[in-house]
């Protein structure tokens, strides 16, 4: 049977052979989305859950961070978190922005594994689709996540400071743990599985969040005895756009539309909303009253315990990893994970 | 002529012979697009257009039905709605979130009609994308259509009430409409056509906010003479919103990323636009000058009119229906379906 | 090697050979994201940025205008921009409206140009998704021009007058850019590029806006004075959206979701960053502190500069063009195209 017109188009240099444009399509969409989640998401939530003093201040907080790592992505952080490797932690430093390197098609992890007797190890994933869209999907992940640490240190940290700290803290913190986990490293290397950022992105934007508000210190006396959201529809306008930006998030790990994007993003959903419930559930039996704020707790909750394990669909594992560690993201994901794995 | 290599892809578990990505791509992206209408989209419109003492109350209505809509979906109500037929206009319950369930073909009605000789009356209809996707998608269909019944609410509900109102009206309203015609009930044999939710959407959420609008009762005196939106720019946010994701609603409707689905986004548009600027005129009109939320109205009025006969492309029906009922949706929507199938 | 079940699909009149699910996809969320730019976007954005007075009729004047493009737009003008070959830099008005237009595979320009021995000179680009996604794309184009040029008039317009002006600039000024570079007319000719709207569209509605605002008149001395933001949350929604909505704005100009559009929102998203941060850069050397409304303008900046260039990757280019004119969109797109087309 003939391929129909539409589907053949392996005759120009902007369509290879390599190149399946549902899978392109559909990568460049969850980047926007996963972008659409920062900003304006976080930046306007962040703007509107913190005291009116602090709201600008808070929202450019999270504006320059998406900005700043753009810049230092392109430049050098991307090669360190996906590139060739230099140490079992960390990829070696170069630019993700020639062209040549951006139209080929995307591989990773880029430096092939081999055994001791010269056969792969581990050989090299290649989606159907170009190294300028993984750079653009990796990029709002890098970007989220400094906009999540930036979240610890609303009302208490000086704009100026921040600059300075951003590119730090990407360079030499975020890029340890993508390339340990998903560039090839060591993480990788024994097993280590995170679908979509429970390790690389929040826990270590939460520990350096928890980390750097030690060192910057607790809020004045005021701010921490009073703190109140200066605007609930805007919390809730960018909570609204980080729930549907999630799709992205995890709907895009795959670097393919297929039927596990379709089941993380599902998965992703119903994790949310379970655990918006569940808070709200509790703020009626402990304090007698909803909470729209600890809705968006729960919310958040939600979100970020499915991630690590919202795609990991086991009748849709192809290749059995070597046994490994795998380290449990935490109990409600396991128990949530073993609810839907029961077969109807 | 050989297969591109990028659509081979018949090679894994997560990439079956029956996948085309393009319609999965665009499948998740308008079930999320839905989703963006309910939240934040009507969330931050209700919160805003309602008087500022009920902002908070309001969006927490929408916010926390969009929420619930989720759990008992996937736990009760999607099969109800489009599982296998219990009567002429329920589905058998059961939960629609077993991986096997999840990955396979969809597969739409799931009950096969058979003429009294045996031989198929109807068969299934079943899109290249996988049964996660159409779950997905009809979710958001059933959040937004409660999250519209919770308009006609504001402002005159107890926030404890309407926590149970949701699930049980999703159970015993919601569903019936829904398989009687999407689910392959009566009404689907009947031969009426509903293109995208003009019956299953509209009437029903419309129909259900005016009764529970009457059990309820009226505001309160002072709220009668005056209710003013609290804040016009997050209006018209949220009408923004909700205005673009109709590409979603109305796009997604065909399971395809087919001719048919670009036809109905464009007819959407057009219809949208004309009746926010027909409302505008008449405002001019009659009371001399436009107005912002005459406008916000006109448009939604457009949007909801064109839903059932968005898709209704005579050139594109493939199969003839069975000689039944087409309720026009209304004498608006006919005029202008009149007018499009004018060939130029 | 048999074709996938997936892949086959040309046996519907909703899906023919010529289509391409993955491209139509994109370029349906392409066209959405666009909408997104100017509804919610700059309506929201205008509306926050001006004074609290000027508020309502900022947002409405933006929002007027997205409607009323629709509907000329596929009533005359999208023939007038792109249709069939009048004046050397106008095409035939006639409605695109008809169903038996719209379904059919787009091509542009609609006249073929054929050198004085009858052989053809340009052939007609067909892309592999339908008019009606074409239309849709380009009519989200055409309505951001006027919403842009509308920044140029808020607070100093009537919103009657700017009523009637919508159409008529649309009508006699937009088409005759669209259409000499675009649609086939002498400048496109002369063979000068702009890749996604540098001229057609940003060149156009700043010098409209610059005109009008000319004739319009300026601001109220109190105004002129003084003129804050009333809502600088708002206006960050309003950025966020124009900022991640031009990943649709470049990227669905291949009309593809081919190697190309993945390289040009790449590029979009790299020189929006720099710009902001460049911005940031000066506000701080020279007045002592970074500011959010200039972090705003540099992002913008960005955008509009890089526009022109985004997706002229040199190694991408199928087909020589005749030697002509490429003005340099501005010196800061041409350094910055230098510095990309670096090979690493």
């Amino acid at each position: 049977m003939a391929v129909p017109t539409a589907y053949q188009g392996n005759t120009s240099a902007a369509v290879r052979e390599w190149l399946n444009k549902g899978d392109n399509a559909w990568q460049m969409v969850s980047a926007t989305l996963v972008g659409l989640q920062s900003l304006p998401g976080l930046v306007i939530l962040y703007g509107s859950i913190v005291k009116k003093k602090w709201a600008v201040n808070s929202a450019f907080m999270a504006l320059y961070a998406f900005a700043a790592v753009w810049i230092c992505w392109v430049t050098w952080a991307y090669n360190m978190s996906f590139g060739d490797k230099l140490v079992p932690f960390w990829g070696k430093a170069k630019p993700a922005l020639g062209q040549r390197f951006l139209i080929k098609r995307a591989a990773l992890p880029a430096t092939t594994h081999l055994y001791h007797n010269g056969t792969v190890e581990t050989a090299m994933s290649t989606p159907y689709l170009p190294m300028a869209s993984v750079v653009y999907f990796q990029c709002s992940f890098a970007a989220i996540t400094v906009v999540l640490l930036a979240g610890s240190l609303l009302g208490r940290m000086n704009i100026k400071a921040w600059m300075a700290f951003v590119p730090l803290w990407l360079t030499f913190s975020y890029t340890v743990g993508a390339f340990s986990l998903w560039g090839g490293g060591f993480l990788f290397q024994w097993g280590v599985i995170d679908y979509s950022g429970g390790y690389v992105i929040h826990l270590s934007s939460g520990i350096a969040g928890l980390t750097a508000a030690y060192w910057v210190g607790p809020r004045t006396a005021s701010d921490r005895e009073r703190f109140p959201p200066n605007n609930v529809l805007l919390v809730l306008a960018g909570a609204g756009l980080l729930w549907m930006g999630w799709a992205g998030f995890n709907g895009g790990a795959p670097y393919a539309a297929n039927i596990d994007a379709s089941m993380a993003v599902l998965n992703t959903h119903v994790c949310a909303a379970t655990s918006l419930l569940m808070w709200t559930t509790l703020d009626v039996v402990f304090f007698k009253k909803p909470s729209v704020i600890g809705a968006v707790q729960g919310m958040m909750t939600g979100l970020v315990c499915i991630t690590p394990g919202a795609g990991n669909t086991p009748n849709l594992r192809t290749r059995r990893r070597r046994p490994g560690i795998l380290i449990p993201p935490s109990p409600f994901t396991e128990i949530y994970q073993l609810l839907t794995s029961t077969n109807v």
